[in-house]
């Protein structure tokens, strides 16, 4: 599901970290020496050619939610884990899950058309004839509906886009919207149309974005056909993910489930993807103004806003069934430290086939599981429990990780360390976002594990990338400092549970830049596709396992927890400044906005013979008063400072005092967490990083600040202060207590 | 011909010049009121009739030169001058005029195409059937050439495109290169792909740039159909523009003229400019990589480099004739000083039927003209002598305008006082480039002409739209500024051969921004296109005759001349300030570059499957010495500070006195001309405004300097550095002669 992966930019802090061959983060000289022999030992152990065949078996048919290939792939992968020593379950939910019983789009009038609504099969591609196994093209959690109304284009049909809209003069009140594809998490479209008051909302996949202006499509490239269409949840997952029935509880057999009717994450009005081959009629039939140039796609039309003179007739009904979902979870018990748990996932269904999304993830931690299992076997000890994890239901919403994470949410507030995520990979350059106090442990690494096309690690790799795509100013920072800085967590895949509900560390990585395609959730998701174009000979999946397997064995050995806390303040402080920016910005252009309107700009520069609205003025902006969080973030400073520079000591310390330093170490980040939830969206409690609200994948930092900044809602922005500031004293007074462990110097 | 007036943005300068109702420029209070009174009047005569009817005759018929219209629309406005009062010739010279005899592109193999290169006649365009009457589609001052090669799609086809092509490792040497309209001067495109050894060149008007992506197509909307092409000229115009046989001298009946083989302003390869329905299989056909994003049309395709499989044969041969160009040249003397001419001019001459280029400004001359030679019989006194210009033969390489200029160089040398050119005019916003001299006495008219569409002053609108349009940084800039920067003048029509030749200060102004098309040098360049889209009712055209007219009567009867030597040094210091920016920024980016080969962050960054190639390091830039341009700066900025503030004194003089002064004053731009021209194009000798070398329209400001260091020829900059030290030494000195006319203080 991941999609804004690579866009992540390589940022400004530089921490040195590059260890010599022998020293590395968390463990004493010995001890790291030792481990090193093992990872050199478990690189060996890797194999291409078992994630190559593992792709074909789980690929080989269609493996959504309630297909009998679902089944059949979670009762393989257990199957494989135990063979490899791991103690396998299958842990069993029934979500709401609805499928297509009807599915109907016409354009209505003198020219009518039908949408076809279905992909071609290709003689290229061996498992695209599937046809009876295969999902059709539809959005799950759209509401049922039958609408027939005037179309009218909304751009990718964000919030801005309205306004835009309402400047040119056109309202969707009452009409059908048609949107681009991209440009936010796809549920933020029929949200955003039906708070506008429009009746139904088509997506599209303009071929500007994934189709042919930007390679040839499949299967001579790898971009999408005509009639390939993007299936996809429009769940309201930025108000909670997992099955919409049982929020922040588990969805067991008898779990107390809402009603249908209640549940806010489903959409209110009639939602469906299509091809550009259907969309090109319907835009066709647009009257109106011409689009802003930014609008236009690379159909061969010129796009207008509309409305349409003929209506459209949407008709979409839906199976609302309940389905059992398979999460294979398991666990090699840790040696020493059983109750302290690595927890490692990636999901395994797909919309139809996908191979890239998730197989290739998959198979690079399957790899990853035999090689550790294999190892154990040899003699590999693991101080701590490592749980390898196969999600099911990710697609629709998270729903197999984020059920598992509700059902076992006290187990894992005690034991859980961090978790690792991975999901679609592909040929490239490393991304990764996540925790920051992560980010040395994780550039270690990446200073580690080798490129396997040029030869050079992945982590300058990764720089070169980003210093020669940077534009000159970028570069001037960038200049040396080949430090990752971690993205932040938003929305996307498995993670939210862990992180954003529990306060789990984690981590999200994978490789890509190079794989190339447009079939990203259609049929074309396949094991030909994915084999040609995405990572031929699984280089890539077998870099990830090097990269993911590494983190998560010395996670489970160091002695010290390699956790940076100062790490984390740096990137905290920065996101403070950006949020004082912010409002310093928003201040300066609203006074900007409503000097132009009062002096009538926008009058006089628009053209009069076009149906142009000047803006309305807005409120002032407010000062409002930083001085709690600017208190809270000194004192977060020195703490962590200090904390880092006694960091090496604590290698001294009894292997007791090392563990109570351990546990406040992995349990730091659970003072992120503020169990009223964010505003608007109780079930995600952390408050440092969180999906938007009007985004979806994009992350907000400092959500309950941010936001209500960007809206305007200067109250609810001064309270989220408090509360951040008060989060924060919160997780200084961790690491004091870390602190005062390693100072009582108890060796 | 114009092109690039609207991008002219508002600049940096504040002037104060709003003058109260009774106060302007160069005028006594009395005087200026009488003045103030006589415009008035000339408003009260414009009439947008009489516009729409000249338009309808003028472009009634195919008007290139060599056609029996553009004859007849020269005798019919010198006829039309003379019953104004004015004294009327037609000037004609005998210029080598180029019309296709064969035009063949077909793409030859397994799939042929054979390009239809004919526009469709239209029943809702009354002119588009003249078939017999229209010049074909073509690229005058093509090479005859009959070439079979692969094919090579080149973007824009500027320099900085085959820099991206040798990365990617495509050469075109031997091949037929296709290139998008755009980005450049058209003549830009075939002498570089020449330059890189190409033997053909293909140029075609992608929809994105004028057709279906911006809006409409005609006759629906005002943008290109799929069989609009655009014609025009390829002669190197920035070596030198008119007749290519007669450089620096009149094509008079019996010049001495160059053998054709010897004209280097003539294209090396044949060229040919196609629809984007014919562009269609031939872009279709390539082979190689995928282009970059940015070069991406909006054809439902996927765009690749090439080279193409399959070969192209283009076979293009020219009648090679020399045929009569006929300018109207129209002068009303002036009582006092009739030997100081205020020269107006605009293009008759069209592509086909050419009614928005060039008629819709030749009307609005001809209205002002009427107005003017009527005010005059009503016993309005013109000081000086005003000329009316006609020009023909501007769209094939300025030819008219430049022959006269050229036969008439002594006499204009000493008699010029400003040359103000218009051409295509539409509605919209003021836009306006020349001498900077002219920027306060521009703004001081501009803020007195009312827009039509808004009734505030068109500076006030453009200001609007400046603001607008600009991007936060850009506003704060612009904040309360409403002075109109001029933009700089490079190609683009008629003014070449009066400033950049002879060094006589030149305005050009026009309106646009809101009339639409893709009509340009098409046969829908018509009345009815023109009507519809550009200026329905021509209330622009009369806001034109309003606008220039004033300048014209202004500059005729000012008691001193209303030039602000100081504005122009304010530019100028800008342009310096420039340079010495781009020689250190291209100091740090040769570095940085020749870092990252030398790191291989490019090798590192590039996708090993393609075949990239790493750019070669570059020269180290070194310092250059520009001390002697710097004290020349500080003694201009000293000299025309002083020579400003004394300026209104100036009205005390005697008229003796004045008149000394004035010429001092409008030949001050004279010490601009170095005689010996620019480097590579001594017909260019103006030292602060040339067309580039490389980019055509696009102005280069002290050309000889920054070309020399764009072109990393750092002996030539320094050379130049010293030739514009001293010409701008010789305009200090002609400032301070006009100086110490005040200081003696002999009124």
């Amino acid at each position: 599901m991941i999609k804004k992966l690579f866009s992540v930019l390589a940022g400004l802090l530089f921490i040195s970290v590059n260890a010599a061959a022998q020293k590395i983060m968390g463990f004493s000289d010995m001890s790291a020496a030792k481990q090193i022999e093992w990872e050199k030992k478990y690189d060996a152990l890797l194999n291409a050619k078992n994630q190559d065949a593992w792709m074909n078996f789980l690929t080989s048919h269609p493996h959504h939610v309630g297909s009998p290939q679902d089944k059949a792939n979670a009762e393989y992968m257990a199957g494989l884990f135990r063979s490899w020593g791991y103690q396998t379950e299958l842990a069993t939910y029934d979500v709401l899950f609805p499928t297509p019983k009807i599915r109907v789009l016409e354009l209505l009038g003198a020219k009518p058309y039908k949408a076809k609504l279905e992909e071609s099969t290709l003689k290229e591609d061996k498992t695209s004839g599937q046809k009876t196994e295969q999902l059709p093209s539809y959005n799950a959690y759209s509401a049922d509906g039958d609408v027939t109304a005037e179309l009218v284009f909304v751009n990718r049909g964000i919030p801005a886009d309205y306004e835009e809209l309402e400047r040119m003069g056109i309202s969707v009140k009452g009409k059908i919207v048609i949107a681009k594809y991209g440009g936010s998490w796809r549920g933020i479209k029929p949200k955003v149309a039906a708070e506008h008051g429009a009746i139904g909302c088509i997506i599209y996949s303009d071929p500007e974005d994934d189709g042919y202006t930007r390679g040839d499509v499949y299967p001579e490239g790898a971009f999408k056909p005509k009639d390939g269409v993007q299936r996809g949840s429009v769940m309201d997952m930025p108000v909670y993910p997992g099955d919409p029935l049982t929020p922040g509880i588990a969805a067991t057999k008898d779990a107390k489930r809402l009603n249908r009717n209640d549940a806010i994450t489903i959409m209110k009005i009639p939602v469906l993807p299509i091809s550009y081959e259907d969309a090109l009629p319907l835009l066709q039939s647009l009257k109106g103004p011409v689009v802003p140039m930014s609008w236009n796609g690379s159909l061969p039309i010129t796009y207008h806003t509309g409305p349409s003179k003929e209506k459209v007739h949407l008709k979409l009904q839906f199976n609302w069934d309940i389905k059992t979902i398979y999460n294979v979870i398991a666990k090699l018990a840790g040696s020493e430290l059983p109750d302290e748990w690595i927890i490692r996932g990636n999901h395994h269904d797909g919309w139809v086939n996908g191979a890239s999304d998730p197989i290739s993830g998959m198979v690079a931690e399957l790899d990853e599981a035999k090689a550790i299992g294999e190892l154990v076997k040899k003699g590999f000890k693991l101080k701590r429990t490592v749980v390898y994890c196969a999600w099911d239901g990710e697609e629709q919403g998270l729903l197999g990780s984020t059920e598992w994470a509700e059902d076992h949410q006290e187990e894992l507030r005690k034991k859980a360390v961090a978790y690792i995520n991975t999901d679609g990979n592909s040929r490239g350059f490393l991304g990764a976002a996540g925790s920051h106090t992560l980010e040395p442990f994780f550039n270690e690494i990446a200073s580690e594990v080798i490129d396997p096309q040029t030869g050079v690690s992945i982590k300058e790799r990764r720089y070169a990338s980003d210093f020669v795509n940077a534009d000159k100013s970028a570069r001037l920072k960038l200049a040396g400092n080949k430090n990752i800085k971690l993205g932040a967590l938003g929305a996307g895949s498995d993670w939210s549970g862990f992180l954003q509900f529990l306060g789990i560390t984690s981590l999200n990585l994978g490789f890509g830049g190079e794989g190339q395609g447009g079939e990203y959730h259609s049929i074309y998701d396949s094991y030909d596709h994915f084999t040609k174009f995405k990572d031929p000979g699984f280089q890539y999946g077998v870099t990830l396992s090097k990269t993911a397997g590494r983190i998560t064995m010395r996670l489970a050995n160091a002695e010290i927890l390699p956790f940076d806390v100062n790490s984390f303040y740096k990137t905290v402080t920065e996101y403070v400044d950006e949020l004082k920016t912010l409002l310093t910005t928003t201040r300066t252009e609203t006074e900007q906005e409503n000097k132009m309107i009062q002096d009538k700009l926008y009058v006089l520069a628009a053209d009069p013979t076009k149906g142009f609205q000047t803006p309305k003025a807005k409120e002032t902006v407010p000062f409002l008063n930083f001085s709690n969080l600017e208190n809270a973030m000194i004192d977060l400073k020195t703490s962590t400072e200090e904390f880092q520079k006694m960091y090496k000591d604590a290698a001294q310390l009894t292997p007791e005092k090392q563990n109570a330093l351990n546990e406040i170490l992995f349990k730091v980040e659970r003072s992120l967490i503020n169990e009223a939830g964010l505003p608007k969206r109780s079930w995600y409690k952390h408050q440092v990083y969180a999906p938007g609200y009007y985004t979806g994948y994009g992350v907000k930092t400092l959500p309950g600040i941010r936001e209500a900044i960007e809206q305007r809602n200067w109250k609810e922005a001064q309270e989220n202060i408090e509360i951040v500031s008060k989060t924060m004293d919160a997780y200084s007074s961790e690491v004091k207590k870390a602190k005062s462990i390693i100072e009582k110097k108890a060796f």
